[in-house]
This record gives structure tokens, C-alpha cells and sequence, in this order.
């Protein structure tokens, strides 16, 4: 065989595993790769032909790439948790580096628990860091918690990979997906060749959840054959930006019950609610079961698994993939097998597992850090809130743009009506109107945002999501340029 | 219905998915549970009635949580990464807490190429640190290395797990797994629902790889319509403590060659080398493209993805979660597939991508933290090496037990010979006589090792799996103490 004909490879795109062709990733596709590159393009200098002088990456829930600084407190501990020898030297901590008291302590008691962070912990995450996750939700929901139930996880993506792997039995196991949705859902059941049972937000309402729909969605399902297993929903809204009521909870929980579905929900949003409070599923649940309505036992054994994560809130420490999950009402077999599950990837990052701990747990009143850490997480809502509003506001103005009141979570996503005009161009390139949209968007601002078809929209509906992380909020007036000119382009 | 009836589930062991169950992992399975029950009762002071004072965790390889202390340089520059603002009081830093030039700069260099240890990065790793892992790949094999082929990830046990996941396409998919092996492999496989096509690693010859071997099992499998796609090496060998030569790993490449199978080369213990020197897949490959053999150009696209990890060597950071791969020879739309897999899970840990990045590029002769890193990471090598020695000499003495000189790993793979009555009452008691060997050792003596049944083994040989990580040698003569009664007991 001469050189010409390369010799034959195992792989190719034909005969790889066609579930990972399926799965439909597009927070970091194509756009947020060509984003990359103007940024790389810039940063060498060679960006002056481009029209825009940064990029803003708004389409990624990334807040320390842009604007938000880490939490003092937490970063002081990871610190000595990383350089444990720094402990010896307290006086120099103290008078040198302005650690307080309780900084130091926290240190101490953490690597007490982990001994070292370079160390392995249990696959469910270390015992101390779970027994704080359980007073901290005990607290929130004036529910008992057990640290049995709690695994931290490396991010919540992890914890959903884990309870997706279990539950998805064959290629005729569905799982009920919110539409718009984080395309974690979608992407993991392509993966695991599962079926996605979706069913839709009511935009008109703040995206809040549909209960008849879902039942609706449900009743098709199984007449198709599908085996239902379990329903996701995702509170705060991701991309939404939507907030449940608890009533809303409630009837999603009654759903679950009666149709025998596990309950998944993706809470990672639950301290960035702008408007009412944030309501969780673990003590809708228990309300339920300790009412009246639960005299049959009708809630004893609803599956619920709870996520949340140190990635998004006024943390936002996602490099460091930290997360839990708290699962109630699963059999114990069943939980057995979710562990064995995660024991194959040994333990999650253990600097992430002890995040945890300090998110679940921070300064309280009265200790040494607490001034700081409140003025710090008071600032990062006050500014994620100013920034939220100043879009939502940009956005009523724009022509064809129609946006839900911000609730909460680091998204918004508009609705966008494009001409005819638009649309053929669109189909032209072969893509999505929404998809052009972004395109032209990136090309002309540098702002990269996710176009609809990412997360899903009823049909004939066009949309897009923007995080607003970006600093300041003079971006925004670029968005409000590029759509007017855009809006002219197809007239 | 009534309280005594209780509803009934979604999930149950009957209906969940069957790979799971399928999937095997001994390394944190009864044994390891046990040990930590034992670790908390002697915790708590109820351990008394113990006939042991403390637990070793002989079953994993975990330094840290043993006696490995972590190298200093790299714990000073992740505490500077973790807390940024310590840069801002350099003479603090130097003057106050010791730390050198070289420590602070790199902290500067990573900092600019992540921005921040919270933030996110690229999907395949930060830009910076795959530049220096290409550069780390060169030095040591004499050929280049492109950073765009290396993937940074959670460990290497996420990075087998992302290409054994695009690789097995249906259940007829098959992959070469020695045996014995690390369990990952059939664990990964099982999940998958793809094929372990085992081949027989060569215990007398230092448990070598058995290219003839190699070359049976395939056609044997390939005979039973078994789709082989890629086979495993493990070098140094985990559970064996084996090391191969460049002969061997050379025939292993024209194997995959001629058979048109991806190369995956699980090198993680490539600093752990007690004779002779490691020789790394990619230098062989290397060599072989740019030799006579190569004419024809037969060995141009050979698919070969090797993978590194922070967590063994000297540098033992299992906790942070960190590795790389490199892949070559892979088609560009199957890199794709796998690019997009990877980004469903966001990215590696930033902190453990700086620790590769460390790893890879230690301070150099000259740089002001030379000396100490060198001391440390001498130090470390020679106490492993010490132990493994102890190890193997307490194992030649040992009746019925024979033991491979340790060339490398962390690891030692013990033959050992039990009587018939050992077999029966382990028949009796529903185990396997390595599995019954394992728990009374435990229960005698407090060390934890794993049967060789978790790994593999020809059938009618009983093998067991310990590590040499324990602090001291002290705990070997536990070991020998119980063989000799059991060995007695089943006489």
C-alpha cells in the first residue's frame, strides 16, 4: 500500500457509539468556539479588523470569567486547606495576612475531617461535609435531614449523570424534561439512548409549571409505549429565569406521587430569586407528607433527589466542580447501586467537596468574617439583580423582543419575532433563525448568548439566553444596536 | 390502602438499569466498607473489643491518606491560586511564610491562563497548561507534541470513561482488558453493555504482556463475532506492580497496527518505576512511524490515547482529581464527538488542571525551590520503594505465597496457595477463598487489601491486591502473623 492511501483507522464517524452523535450539547458549541477565537485573536494583538474590541461571554453561566470575585472567606480557607503548613505560622496568618479567627478554625476543622485534599474521601464525599450539608437543608426547610442521603458530587451535571445512569433501563425509559431546559437533561438521555418526554413552560406565566401538561405530556408517553420513570424540573429556571410557587411545587410532588415518578430536582439556582422566596421540592415534600393529605400514606415513598451546587448563586465557584445531591424515598437497593455507580470515579475533587461545606455554611452573625462575607454576597445579588434589570429593560424596548419579569437565576430568555425575510436567510444557511440571529450577533458585538434551539421552544417560536454576569451593563446597549440593525437587514 | 402497605416506588433493584448492576468495582466495595466501619468504631474509642488498634488502608492508592505528605512547592502555588489576594503582600509571603520567587511567578502564570480557580475553562483543559503538558510529553520522549491533542481531565479514570464511551458503539463492541486489571475497565464496559475480550498478562515473566496472547483472544473473539476495537494496556501494571519493556510495548503497537485497533495506554504510574526506565506508548509509536518498519506507512494512523494522572507518582493528589490525555492518530470528526462529550460535564476541576500543570513542569535545576522539591520527591520514591521491598521480602517467606519482584506501581499481586479446607469453607460461607482470605485479614489485623477475584486471575489461582503505601513497615508483620494462623486453621 502506497503512501496516497492512508491505512484504515478502528474509529470513525460512522462506527463510534451513534448515542454520543445524539447527544446535543450547544452551552459550549459552535458559537461559544468561535467566540474563543476572537478572544484568542484579540488577546494576540490582531483583532483590529474586528468591530467590537472584547468579547462577552454571555452565553455560559461562568461568573469569575467575568465580573465576580470569589468570596474572601471561602478562598482564605481553601488557602490553608491547600497549604496546610500555613497553619504553623498563625501569627504571621493574623498580623501578616489579615485571617481572622474563624478562618483558621474552619481550616483546622475541614482538614480534620478530609485530612488532606489531595487524599481520596469516601465516594459519597467526606462524612463531616455531609453531616453540615444535612443542618443546612434542616435549616432552610425546618425539616430533619440525614447525611446518609446526602452525596456531593463534582457539580451538579455529576449528580445528574449518576441518577440518570441508574434510572435509565432501556431505550424505552423516558424521563420528563421542561422545554426550554438545561441541555444537560436531553444531552444525557441521548447519551444513556433514553427517551426525553418533554413538556412545556408556560412563558405567558413567568415559565412557571404546567401540571396539566405534564400530565398530558405523561398520558402520550405511556400510550406510546414509553416507560416513565421520573420528572425533572429545574427551580430557579435554567434558561428561563422563572421561580416556582410553592402551590405550583405542591402539585408537581401530588403529580409525581400518584404517577409513581421519581422527582428530580435541579435547585442549583436556589439563592439567586429576585422576586418571593425560594421554595424547595425536599420541604414541599415533607409538607405534604406530614398533612392530612398524606393520611393513606400517599407520600410516604415519593422519590425525590434534590441537586444543588457551589457553581451558580453568589458563589459561583464552578472550576471547582462541587455539588450534592440529598435523595429520599429510595429504595436502599437502589441507593446501593447509585453508589457502586459512583465509587467507579473514586470521589469527587475534595477543594470542591469542602466548598461545599463552606457554602452550606458560612460565617454566621457575630463571628469575626461575617461582615465581610455579607457585604460580599449583599453585593454579588445587588449587582446580578442591577444587571438583570437593566437587560430586561433593554429588552422591552427592542422591537419583536418579548421578556418575562427577571426571578430569578442567571439567564433571561426572550422571545424574539424575525421577519419572513429573516427567516428564508436562515433556512438558506441552513440553520435556525434563531442560530443566524446569534451569529450575526457575535459577529457584530462579541457578545456570544445560546440561540433557542439550545434548550428547546415550542414550534414557531424563536428565542435566546443571556447570563447577566457580564460587568457593567454597557454591553447591553450593544445588543440594543446590533438588533436594530438587524431588524433593518430584513425588513 | 392502608399505612402497612407502603406505595410503591418508581425505582426498584428489579427495574433499574441492568449495566449498572452488571458493573463490578471490589477496589471500594464490602471489604472497604468494613475497614471504614472499623476506622469510625476506633475513632470513637469503641474499638476495645478489636483485636487491632488501627485500620490500614492497604486496598487503594491513596498517599495522602496515609503517610505521602504533599509536595510543598505545589501546595504553596495552589494556595496562592486558591486565595489570590496573598499576592498582593509579597513580602509577606517571602519574608513571613518562606515562600520563594518561583512560587509566586508561577502563581502569576496559571493565574493568567485560568483567571480564576472558580471560573471554568475551556472543555479540554486551560490553553496554558496543555502547552506545557505538549512541552512535558517532548522533553521525555524525544518527539513533538501538539497541545490541541491533549485533553485535560477529572483523573484518568474521566478520561478512560470519555473515550470508552465513544468507542463502544453496541453491545458487540469489544475491547482488549488485561487480566488481571484495574477494575475501571470492566466496570466501564459493563456500563456501556460492550465486551471485556480479557487477555492474560504473564506472571512468571514479571506479569509482561503476552503479545501472542493478545493475538488469540482477539481472533477468538472476533471468531464469536466481536467487534474489537481498542485494547488496554497498563504500564506500570496496576493490580501487578509489572513494568514493560520497549520491545514489548513495541509488538503491542504493531499489534494494533496490523489489526487496526485504538492504542489506550494507561500510564498514570510512569513515575513509579523501580528497575530499568519506563517507556511511554507515545515514544514507541513515535519511534516506529519514523523507522524502516514504517515504509509503507503502516503505522501512520495508529489511534493511540495515553493517559497521565496527578494522583500517583510522587505526586499522590488523588483528592484534586486531575489528568490528562493525549490522543494521536484519531480521525478529526471522532476528536469532535469526544470534544462534545466531555463539554456535557462543563470541565476538569481548574484547581486539579494546575496541579497537572505542576506536575509536568516541577521547579528545574537552578529555580529557588529546586533543592526542597527534589529532597521531597526523593524521599517519597525511596520510602515507596523501601516498602515494596519489605513487602516482597515478607511475602518470599510467607508459606504458599509467591510474589513478582516489584519493577513499579504502587501495587504488589501476590500468588497464594490455599488448602483444600480454606476452598471448602470459603464454598460453604458463599465466597471466593481470596474474598474469605481478605475478610479475616481484616477482621484479625485491621489491613484492608483486595482478593484478586476484584481484578482478575486464571481460574484456579487466588491472588490479592495490597499497596505499599502504609506508613512504616510495621504492618507487614501483621500480614505475616495472620497468613501463618490462617494457614494453620485450614491445615
Amino acid at each position: 500500500m502506497g503512501k496516497e492511501e492512508p491505512q484504515p483507522r478502528s474509529l470513525t464517524i460512522q462506527n463510534i457509539n451513534p448515542n454520543v452523535k445524539e447527544a446535543k450539547y450547544a452551552v459550549r458549541g459552535e458559537l461559544a468556539i468561535k467566540s474563543e477565537e476572537y478572544r484568542t485573536k484579540i488577546a494576540k494583538g490582531e483583532g483590529k479588523d474586528l468591530p467590537f474590541e472584547s468579547v462577552i461571554s454571555a452565553n455560559i453561566g461562568n461568573p469569575q470569567q467575568l465580573d465576580q470575585k470569589p468570596i474572601t472567606f471561602f478562598r482564605q480557607v481553601t488557602s490553608l486547606l491547600e497549604n496546610p503548613l500555613l497553619l504553623e505560622k498563625e501569627d504571621v496568618l493574623i498580623n501578616g495576612l489579615g485571617y481572622k479567627k474563624d478562618v483558621i478554625e474552619r481550616a483546622h476543622t475541614l482538614l480534620k475531617d478530609v485530612k488532606s485534599v489531595g487524599a481520596y474521601s469516601q465516594s459519597q464525599g467526606a462524612p463531616g461535609i455531609r453531616e453540615s450539608v444535612a443542618k443546612f437543608i434542616e435549616e432552610r426547610d425546618g425539616h430533619s435531614a440525614d447525611p446518609k442521603n446526602i452525596y456531593l458530587c463534582g457539580g451538579a451535571s455529576a449528580g445528574v449523570n449518576a441518577l440518570m445512569n441508574v434510572i435509565c433501563a432501556s431505550p424505552e425509559t423516558g424521563i420528563l424534561v421542561p422545554i426550554p431546559q438545561y441541555p444537560l437533561y436531553t444531552a444525557t438521555l441521548a447519551l444513556l439512548n433514553a427517551k426525553v418526554v418533554p413538556y412545556y413552560l408556560e412563558e405567558q406565566s413567568g415559565w412557571s409549571t404546567d401540571v396539566p401538561g405534564i400530565r398530558e405530556a405523561l398520558s402520550n408517553a405511556r400510550k406510546e409505549g414509553i416507560d416513565v420513570r421520573a420528572v425533572v424540573v429545574i427551580n430557579p429556571g435554567n434558561p428561563t429565569g422563572g421561580s416556582l410557587s410553592a402551590d405550583n411545587i405542591a402539585s408537581v410532588i401530588e403529580l409525581a406521587a400518584e404517577e409513581k415518578l421519581v422527582v428530580l430536582a435541579d435547585e442549583v439556582y436556589q439563592t439567586n430569586v429576585f422576586e418571593g422566596k425560594f421554595h424547595s421540592f425536599k420541604k414541599g415534600l415533607r409538607d405534604l407528607q406530614t398533612s392530612d393529605k398524606n393520611k393513606e400514606g400517599k407520600f410516604d415513598n415519593v422519590e425525590l433527589a434534590s441537586l444543588h451546587s457551589i457553581s451558580k448563586g453568589m458563589v459561583g465557584e464552578c472550576g471547582h466542580r462541587g455539588g450534592y445531591y440529598e435523595m429520599v424515598g429510595f429504595d436502599e437497593e437502589v441507593v446501593a447501586q447509585i453508589y457502586k455507580f459512583v465509587s467507579i470515579m473514586l470521589c469527587p475533587p475534595v477543594i470542591g467537596q469542602c466548598l461545599v461545606e463552606l457554602m452550606v455554611n458560612p460565617p454566621k452573625e457575630g463571628e469575626p468574617s461575617y461582615a465581610q462575607y455579607k457585604e460580599e454576597y449583599d453585593g454579588i445579588f445587588k449587582d446580578l439583580h442591577t444587571r438583570a434589570m437593566a437587560l430586561y429593560k433593554a429588552f422591552q424596548e427592542m422591537e419583536g423582543v418579548e421578556c418575562q419579569y427577571p426571578q430569578g437565576s442567571m439567564y433571561l430568555y426572550p422571545t424574539i419575532k424575525l421577519s419572513d425575510k429573516a427567516i428564508e436567510a436562515a433556512k438558506k444557511a441552513n440553520k435556525g433563525a434563531d442560530e443566524m440571529y446569534c451569529m450575526e450577533l457575535l459577529d457584530a458585538t462579541g457578545i456570544c448568548i445560546v440561540p433557542g434551539s439550545g434548550f428547546g421552544q415550542k414550534e414557531g417560536t424563536l428565542h435566546f439566553r443571556t447570563t447577566f454576569l457580564a460587568p457593567g451593563t454597557d454591553w447591553v446597549s450593544r445588543i440594543t444596536a446590533f438588533h436594530g440593525k438587524f431588524m433593518d437587514k430584513y425588513r
